[in-house]
């Protein structure tokens, strides 16, 4: 009794899947699951023979614990989080740590953390990413909370993780910092992912409708893609799902997946919370949207045979087109695009970590992000190295290395959307990145004219360029008077 | 005593200009505010010789409304409203009346109704749009809440609204429905306007920075727009603000107004709401977007110095242009735009109404906005006529007048997306105007590649074109081996 390093609690395939990664890298694990059922088939299927005990009441797997107990709960966000923490606190002793795996809403990991703090109890928030692969080899972890749970946790999460690095032994886990902040993390890199994983879609999306290219050269596209700046998982996965084949009908699989984009909400939140915040994080708020119009499939039959879009433009377009130019202003399009999505969803933390007093260390997080995870890419080493540079930077756009790339593909990637506009291809997410870079580098915007109007119709006040202070004007009694 | 039909409590411009019209229209107003100084100055000032009571104490204001008392609030959102409430409520007697006419999160309407309802009191958000000469002269209002509330409101509300109709006879107000759908739609509203503010704003930058318009020239151009489909208050406060010099320096007074927008929030909520509706009301979150990008004027001016856009464009541009067709088409791509972003705010109004239950009517809605509020236009009647046409329309653009609108302007607003994009130009709420209206149109979106890099990396599943059921792949087995 009272040998196990850690519990895990919640034993759905990402819960099994780090249990088993935790024994086999040594670590005694109690676990338990409200269906017990599940424990006795867990622990006399894939974790038998192994240094796993399982539980039938909470009450046991808390007896199985060495002090401090370090607690897991991998269930689902919301309710069930704060069901199981209830059952546990009554059985845990000061000091004890509880660690909250899932993708839970970082306000709710704020209130968690006061709550138990209050009875003693160490909790932490921890973003967990990588799938059921990632859970089983090799997780990135972002671990947040009380300080003084990250000693106790340290040894067990970092040696699960991922590890990159020349030597491969850099783990993806590193704290993150106090309060929700490594549940917040988790999230950007959740939106991140949703951007990533539009940017490729719109290039699916030109390549197959607007340049025609079929998905044995698709699969070819993407392979080299991924020998390049593009190299990452989800850009590996890419090129893999255009070679399986449905077993069912001998067509390729990806053709018969209905273009229904499902979502778990926190690429939702980071949008919500980019809006609250005040930072535009445009490109993930895109993708989102993009997920919802995907969704309304049935409607977008019905308006498919009423709106026309520029009739003949793809055939012309085939006519002249050089493919291998049009792939690589594409692969610039998306590179670019997918910097500036980073580039704000780096500025989104800033934002938090001011509001909220965390001190995030940016290039760790690229880090962690380097190996385990779904956003993984050889790119987050760019990302590192600019916040080595300079760990005061304020927005990756103005990294020498970045601010390279955005200027030498800028060519492309304006042509990209210009001609996807002329296509009626939609490209939300590449049209927004160009949007919010010609933006950003604009020391004037016409908000000028907005502050006018909000102070013609509103008195709602305005700046001046040449002095300081507030002020208002009767634009009405100003105004030249128009003629009858 | 109890003379009075109508209280009004907070005395801020608007506040103080609902009462003027109140009495204007024959009725006896009580006047209170916190501040009682207020209440002293206004009623020796603007309210002198008018039906208007000022009072000292809110006991001394309840006791001069007639039964069923109605007190009308116009106070800052937020806890000012509960703590006004607070004060009422033990005055008030069953049947009584309360008005929010704030602009009040939905939600916290929902709650004050029924904790007010409980009391036996009856409660209505109501949107008031229309600025300070609205509330003078004619606002436009959508009043939801407790459906008793409206018989006893309905006098007084739509005899100070705005007038629209060939007669000048059809009030900018009407009952919205229950719960807190008058403030959810005043929301809509809001956002809309800031949609609207930001076209106008992405028409000017280019015609000024791309096509090198004087602001004598921009007037003429918003003039001769304000005859037009465009017709509406903003275009015509905009043609009036190129009139409008500075007396401190003899220059336009747009060119000395800073370009950093401000916000209150309402703009934000329909975004955030957008999103949790999962309705893509894209153009109102760009529009958010872009005023918190122009908020960061600092941060852009450094990054102006290092990121180039593409030089020399603009120069060449402007050699071969044709400036009359190309201030055509700017205004086509603001028409067609502006006819998605309504699409887009009915549908969250659609979407919104099945979630609370509220039976929205949205011909009416669209009549509530045609005069009065900030948003009043000529083409709001096109939205009243395509509702009558077909009640149940489950978006704008499948109705025939708008389809013709972004059918025949497409061609323009392409152009105008894809130059804009090679100038360097941003125009985020063009952009995704189009990209909702390509993305909508099509049958067939990129998502099902979506789907299949979630069903792969995260065992997310799938449902497929060709039969019912939600289906799982182990893609990595099944993937064509990669080369080493």
């Amino acid at each position: 009794m009272a040998d196990c390093d850690i519990g895990l609690i919640g034993l759905a395939v990402m819960g099994q899947n780090l249990v088993l990664n935790m024994a086999d890298h040594g670590f005694n694990v109690a676990v338990f699951n409200r269906t017990t059922s599940k424990v006795d088939e867990f622990v006399n299927g894939s974790a038998k023979g192994k240094s796993i005990t399982g539980c039938h009441t909470v009450e046991d797997f808390v007896k199985n614990l060495k002090r401090p107990r370090r607690a897991m709960i991998m269930v689902k966000a919301g309710p069930a989080v704060d069901a199981v923490i209830n059952e546990l606190v009554p059985l845990l002793e000061e000091g004890d740590i509880i660690i909250d795996g899932g993708n839970s809403y970082y306000m709710d990991t704020e209130r968690r953390l006061k709550e138990l703090g209050e009875k003693g109890l160490l909790f932490s928030g921890t973003g967990v990413s990588g799938g059921e692969e990632g859970a089983r080899f090799g997780p990135s972890m972002m671990p947040g909370g009380a300080p003084d749970a990250w000693p106790h946790l340290k040894p067990i999460l970092q040696s699960i993780a991922a590890k990159v690095g020349p030597n491969n032994d850099i783990p993806c886990c590193d704290w993150i910092g106090q309060g929700g902040s490594g549940h917040y993390v988790k999230m950007v890199h959740n939106g991140i992912e949703y951007g990533d994983m539009q940017l490729i879609c719109e290039a699916y999306s030109l390549l197959k409708h607007a340049a025609g290219l079929t998905n044995d050269e698709l699969h070819d596209v993407f392979e080299e893609w991924n020998t390049g700046d593009l190299d990452s998982f989800l850009i590996e996965i890419t090129r893999d799902i255009f070679t399986v084949k449905d077993p069912d009908t001998g067509n390729d699989l990806v053709d018969m997946v209905l273009d229904k984009a499902g979502q778990k909400g926190t690429g939702k939140w980071t949008s919500q919370l980019a809006l609250d915040l005040g930072v535009p994080t445009t490109l993930v708020t895109e993708a989102v949207f993009a997920r919802c119009l995907s969704s309304q499939k049935d409607a977008r039959v019905r308006a498919s045979k009423i709106l026309k879009g520029p009739e003949g433009a793809i055939e012309e377009f085939r006519k002249g087109l050089d493919r291998k130019k049009f792939i690589e202003e594409v692969r610039h399009a998306l590179y670019a695009s997918k910097v500036v999505s980073y580039a704000q969803g780096f500025v989104q933390l800033e934002a938090a970590a001011a509001e909220h007093g965390w001190e995030l260390k940016y290039g760790d997080i690229a880090m962690l992000w380097r190996g385990g995870c779904i956003i993984r890419a050889k790119f987050l080493q760019r990302i590192k190295d600019a916040f080595d540079r300079e760990p005061q930077l304020e927005n990756l756009l103005l990294d020498p290395y970045f601010h390279d790339v955005v200027e030498s593909h800028q060519a492309a990637w304006r042509d990209v959307v210009a001609t996807a506009a002329k296509l009626g291809v939609p490209v939300p997410a590449f049209s927004t990145a160009l949007a919010y870079y010609d933006g950003y580098r604009s020391a004037t915007l016409p908000a000028n004219l907005l502050q006018s109007q909000r102070d013609y119709f509103g008195a709602h006040t305005y700046e001046r360029t040449d002095k300081e202070g507030t002020f208002h004007s009767d634009w009405l009694r100003m105004r030249r008077e128009p003629k009858a």
